[in-house]
């Protein structure tokens, strides 16, 4: 088994709130991250995939088709979005970077062709805040 | 001479959107950068003072003022905001990184001591991206 | 179960010196590490909890709790300090990057609340030196 | 148990291509990794050991001596190479980055004395591609 | 005058190798770079451009068109390419790294539209070497 | 006229302690750092180099050479040293950034052989304050 990472780069708008909460709930609970007004991130996406290397190839999955999967399913539908706004896979769900991971794996775990295992999501949020999901 | 650096860190939402235009030419000329929904960045902002290194301390300037200096007067006012709603140096002006840049280079020159000159901004949007001001 | 890591930096003086042995042990089985006068590092500390995502936030953790604790309870007794002198949690200990990261373990472990466990502590030494440790 | 990782740099000529297949086979495949004149890479080595620290040290494993042994059975042989032409350990395989990450797991698990496990071989192509083995 | 710079990125097979000296000389001058069957680099390419930002976008220039620009007479006739055999920009020179920073220059000088003007091209042959190039 | 850098990397302890002032004045202005069992950094150093590219080689300077000279002239006495105690040219100085980067400067000037003039000295404290000397 080799597992095989590729990282990926995309940018939001977004903000955490929950509309359940008061205002004054939101801004003591998430700080300035309640800002109305939103504020943003550049994420940097790395998705790890597992599989045997073939024999014909030495690929566990062709990279340039991994980068392909994430930019259809993935970037073109969250760069330069808003993530509470714009964003089907967030529709109802506070954007916490956790949630965006998790919901990041729901939609490539279904793209990969047989014999190719989604391994990981690690998403930054910022050079020092990352996340990972492994899918359980 | 020498010169001194310091990075801070901050995030932002914003938006590339020309009033004076019809949304057709914003959607042509910014694409998804005029998304209306907002998108944000990472953005990390280096400041570059230069001066003769004091006798007593070796120091062209105290990093850690320096430091505090761009806190005070930059990052508590723009850390987590919308560059285009919150921020009251980029008020009546495009939120491109070269115009964000300028605005941070006006409000820094004022805050130094007598000995020590700002020579430059450096402002990161992405990894990949960045403008720098040096004054003229 | 989401994983989520925040990354705090400090830096120190120390040295690889284990007083049962001679100078000239010390020298052959460190080198350059057992200087007398002593070396230091800037380290960068990742830690990583894991646990359910809140359905209120979409937190595991809040992330600005996660750094004030790293920062209450490591950051300020070890950033600019000597590990081998001034460095209660590395008293009579080797002052490996190894030591170093179980002591972090064995002092953060304790201080997270219900519901948020550690996993792991990685600790860079240098850009191309790390440990990880994971409890066990 | 403490995992300690060690990062070497080298740099290399390779080309992808299956001699049992057609040049157009190849191009369509494997695209501009398949340029019968070569193409290259900076790859980026992490070494990832296990063990116990020793009471005496505190090192899992003299990092040094880590070095010294990848550098002598991996970079001397590798760097500024050409995968397929040059290097022993990739003779007759082809040069992906998997192959490439399991043949270097075989020829340093040999290598590294009693009491310290290697635990893994992640190797950067590019600053956003990397493969990891843990040996099965 | 403000200096927008865009990073791209490219990976290329090389040698270092002067056809009017023996294999000797060569071997002498260029040591493990004049292997004759090749070595290769990812390379990391930041192109700085500088005008007055226009008052009705913000923008010195595009950094998308910059990046296309870039992209379009740089990255595809030297991604996946071999220096010395492949490239037309570099036929009859020496592949060092200078020289192919003086080419890239040479080869967008000429591409930019009134008003933005070429201010340095900044090459990584690794991380920790690079050159760069004023067009003078 | 092409500009080479390459980076080197060194780690050293040190304090900022003014011995004409009294240990509550040290406190007040280097604050930790004027702890007086020392701390430490891993620094990054820069050398720029400027010249005409040799016909014979592409090169302004063979890198290889300019990594020796740095190594032996500046990593050789400064790496895994105290700059307060052990290190030649720092003796009776600050041991600021500012006067290291210049202390490397004098000590390097002179070691570039004909056709080579040194540009610049960028040097690392930490990854976010670094200082940069032109010889004047």
């Amino acid at each position: 088994m080799v597992y095989l990472t590729r990282s990926e780069h995309f940018n939001a708008a977004h903000k955490l709130y929950n509309p359940a909460w008061s205002y004054e709930k939101n801004e003591e609970v998430f700080g300035k991250c309640a800002n109305e007004n939103w504020h943003g991130h550049n994420y940097e996406l790395l998705v790890t995939v597992k599989g045997q290397p073939s024999p014909d190839t030495g690929f566990v999955f062709d990279v340039k088709k991994l980068s392909n999967i994430i930019k259809e399913h993935i970037i073109e539908k969250i760069d330069h979005q808003n993530l509470n706004l714009d964003v089907e896979i967030m529709r109802g769900k506070m954007c916490s970077t956790e949630n965006l991971a998790m919901a990041i794996w729901q939609e490539l775990v279904q793209r990969l062709p047989a014999g190719v295992q989604l391994h990981a999501i690690k998403l930054y949020e910022t050079p020092r805040i990352y996340v990972e999901y492994f899918g359980e």
